[in-house]
Parts: C-alpha cells; structure tokens; sequence
C-alpha cells in the first residue's frame, strides 16, 4: 500500500524511543502532548500551490522537527503517519 | 442524477468498510468522528480559482485522504457524498 | 420586477420538494436547517471581482448544490431566493 | 448638504414602505432587524481602491439590495442613510 | 506644534456642536458612542503604502464622516483628535 | 550597547513627563495603560519586507505617536524602550 | 548532531544570566514568562518563502531579541532551543 502526498505534503511517521534517544532531542514538557520529530516516508511533487511555486526540500529518510498542532493523523498499516505541508517543518535533524 | 463540481471543487463518496480494511488504513481514534478516507466520484474543470491557475491532480476513481472538517455533505441516491477543494485534499493511496 | 445582481452574485430560489424528490438528492440531518440545494433564477456579469477575473460558469435554470450558511436570503414576490457569490456554488446538478 | 463619497462608497436611503410594497420585496423575518433594501443617493468615484481597479456599476436612483451588517449609518437632514462599499451591494432591483 | 501624519494617516479633530447642527448631521442612537463626523487637521503625503500606490482624496479643512473604531485618539493642545487611515473614511460632507 | 532593528523595526523609548508636557500632548483616558508617544532611538534599513518595498520616513531622534498595543516591550540599561514596525507610527510630532 | 532550519527559519538558544547581565537588557516583569533573547545557533538558507523572496540578515552567533509567544521550542542535547521565523526577530544587540 502507498500514499502519494499532492502538492507540498510531506507525509512523515512518528520517530521511535530509541530514534529520539539516538538524536540527543528531548521535548520540553509541554510540548510532549503530541510527537514534533519524526521520519519522512514520502514527499510531494511541489510545484504551483495556492499559485506559487514551492520546491520540496525535504526527501524520504530526513529525520524533521514539525510544528505542533500541524498536520493531520492517520494509522496505516499500523503505523501512525501526519500528513503535513512542507511548510509546517521547521528543520532537519541529522546525527553526524 | 449526474453531479459536476464547479472550478476546483472534487466530488467524493465514504469509502466502505471493506475498501477501508483492504487499504489497510485504520483512523485514529480522534479522528474517526468522519470518515477522511474517500472514493473520487468526479472532479472540477480546475482553471482559474480565486485568480489562480489550478491544475487537477485526482481523477475519478482515485483513493484520496483529506483534511478534517473539509468539504460539505450530502445524501444522493443514497450515497453520502462531500464536495471537497481539490486542495483538502492530502494524498492519493494506492493499494499495489 | 426583476433582480439583477451585480459582479459575481447569483440569484437562486429554493427548490421546491417535487424538485429535490425527483433529483433523488437528500440533505444529511444535520444540514437540514438551511435548503442547499436551489435554481438559478439570474447570473451577475462576472469580470474583474476584487481585481481578479471571473467568468460565469452558471446559468438560469441550472439547478445546484450550494454551501452551507453562503449568501443572503430574501422573500420577493412570495418566493424566498438567496444571493450567493458564484464560488460559493459547489455543483451543478443534472437528471439526466 | 452634500455628501460625496470617497472611492467604492456608495451612500443609501432606506426605501420606505411605500416603494417596499411596490416592489413586492418582503424581508424574511430573520433579516427584519435591519432594512436590506435602499435606494441609492450618490455613488464615490470609483478607481484605485486597496490597490485594484473598481468600477462603479450602481447609480444614484437605483433601488438596491445589500449584505446583511454593511456599512455605517447616519441619520442626515431627517433621513436615514447608510454608507456602503459598492461590494456590499447584491443587486440592483427595478419593477418593470 | 505641529503634527505630521505618516503615509495615508489623516489627523480629524472632532466637529463641534455648531459644526454638527450647521450641518444638520444627527448621528443615530447606537452610533452615538463615538462622534463620527470631524474636521481634517492634516493629511499625510500617501505614496506607497503596503506595498500599494494610495493619492490622498482629502484635505486640511474637509468636513468628513468616518467609520466607527476607526483610528487612535489624542487630546492634543486641549482638542480631541484622532488619527486615522483615508480608506476609514467614507464621504466628505459639504454644506454648500 | 547597541539595539539594531531588522527590516522596518523601529526602536523607541517612552517620552518622560517633560517631553510630554513640552509638547502639548496628553493622552485621553482610555488610552493612558499605555504611553503611545516615543522618542525614536534607532531605525532599521527598510528594504524588501514581506514582498513589499518600505522606505523608512522616520529617524532616530523624532518624536512619533504610535498606535496602542503596537510593539515589544523591553527593559534596557534603565530605559523602557519599544520596539516597533514603522507602519504602526501614525505621526511626527515636533515643536516648532 | 546538527540542527539544519529549512527556509527562512532560524534556530536559536536562550541566552543564560551571564549574558543577559552583560547585555544590560532586563525584560519587563510582564514579559518575563518567556526568555525574549537569545543566541543564534543555526540559519536556513532564505530564498523563496510564501512567493516572497527572503534574504537571511543573521547570522550564527548573534545575539537577538525576538516576539513573544514566536516560535515553537525543543530541548537538544541538554539545551532548550527555538526555532524562529527570521520575521519574529526584532534586532540585533551588540555589546560593543
């Protein structure tokens, strides 16, 4: 089974303890409500939206910090998934 | 009865149950007040849309995901169907 | 006595039940506080709206789905029509 | 005393029973707090408004139609007038 | 003292009784919170203003009528003035 | 130290009492939580700010009034001082 | 681990006592709820933004002050960190 984000969505899933723990990122207290890092699965063509032009930047495989309370939830296969528009990341993180 | 969505506006009808578990896409719990998994039913002629160049991505027929509170509903033939903008919508999920 | 609108405004009066009957469309429960469905009785010109061109794409007669809580309502003539902006327009709706 | 409108501002007068009777408008109850029906006294300028173009499509003698809350009233030399931007007008109502 | 307003700002100093019954402008009742009516003390140059080209309709002396919670009020030398953008106000008022 | 304002940021410093009284000005009731005049300490360089150009027309040293509730506030080497855009400055004021 | 912000984001650190004494700089007592200045740590590479062409104006070192309630924060490797918009920054302090 496979989703094809439109436009400039991003679909990420949630990153694990041992991901987090991995990265050396702890949420602050009241942001742990609701997981802001997590792995890209698949990423949008770009292109017009809303009538401008928006590059991807991301790719599957970037570890991203999101913006709280963006995105929408699903559970495939499973897994739990946010789809979110490019612009709700704030930043890759990257352990090297 | 034929149903045609003005500019960017896309027709979807609930995806049924045994759609649903074939897709393996399983809600949250918080999201499942409304079903956000939907067939394409039909799709607008795309255009110019609030003075913007829209260009259609779904076609009838499609799987798609859409955003929470998205769209307005009816009950046609029997079938509940929502007219969504095409920008609700999330991602197109293919079960191949 | 004749209402014509200005711009992008739409005139459309209330389907009567023989209409909606035999349009085989139903209106879900909790959209039933506000008829959805209605005729065109008469189209504004279109052209620059907030400086940005509109074209009609409706047409007297036509029958449509429209949203919830859009446009104005008034009583003319024993008959109770709403003005609607075009976009507010969702489908057009035909029998055949 | 004259009042000249500044850009897309139009100055009304609430129609009096008389010419509501006439022109077999009937308000709908839900609307009856504020007269929705007026007749147009002078009309602005039109031109650069908020960066677009605008055209004045009404004249001072049109009787009108507008949106429910529009506008600023006044009460000048015994009348009633309101003071609206062209935008807020709906349609313009004649009884041939 | 000199006040120079900024951009498409415009100084009004609040009409004063005389001004008010010269002009045989009654405010209504609801409006009467606020005088609306006011004499234009000095009006900035216009230019560009969010990025849109505004001329300034107005000028020192004019009689004008504006809407309500428009603008940031002063007491300035013992009067009254408000400062206030020209798109706040409606319509110049002569008495000629 | 030195403050830099970025873009079209304005940084000013609450006028004293003997500023205040020199020039004539005295803030309503309503609006004294606040103090709305300022004397300007620096300026930031204008150019492209959200997509649009903005020349700065104030300088450091000017007298402004400003709307209430613009701004940040900070505490600086003794100094409550403001930190402003300059579309929320409404006039200079000067003395002469 | 590397923290890389995505367009025209910018990641900074709250600065600790040492150097906010240094800088002189005392928040207000009521903006005390959130630390206002901070140390850049990381900048994104501007470039379009929204349809708006962004250049990056800090740079990795500089020590800021920011809107309150701006930006969403993480605790990294023991530090608590936010990552801005560079339009929620409102200058740049130097102590020189």
């Amino acid at each position: 089974m496979k989703i094809t984000p439109l436009f400039d969505r991003v679909v990420v899933e949630a990153a694990d303890v041992e991901e987090k723990t991995k990265s050396g990122i702890v949420l602050l207290a009241k942001d742990q409500e609701k997981p802001q890092m997590a792995k890209v699965l698949s990423v949008g063509p770009g292109g017009m939206v809303d009538g401008k032009e928006v590059k991807m930047q991301v790719k599957a495989g970037d570890m991203v910090l999101y913006s709280k309370y963006a995105g929408s939830e699903f559970k495939i296969d499973g897994k739990e998934v946010t789809i979110l528009r490019q612009n709700d990341i704030l930043a890759i993180v990257s352990t090297k």
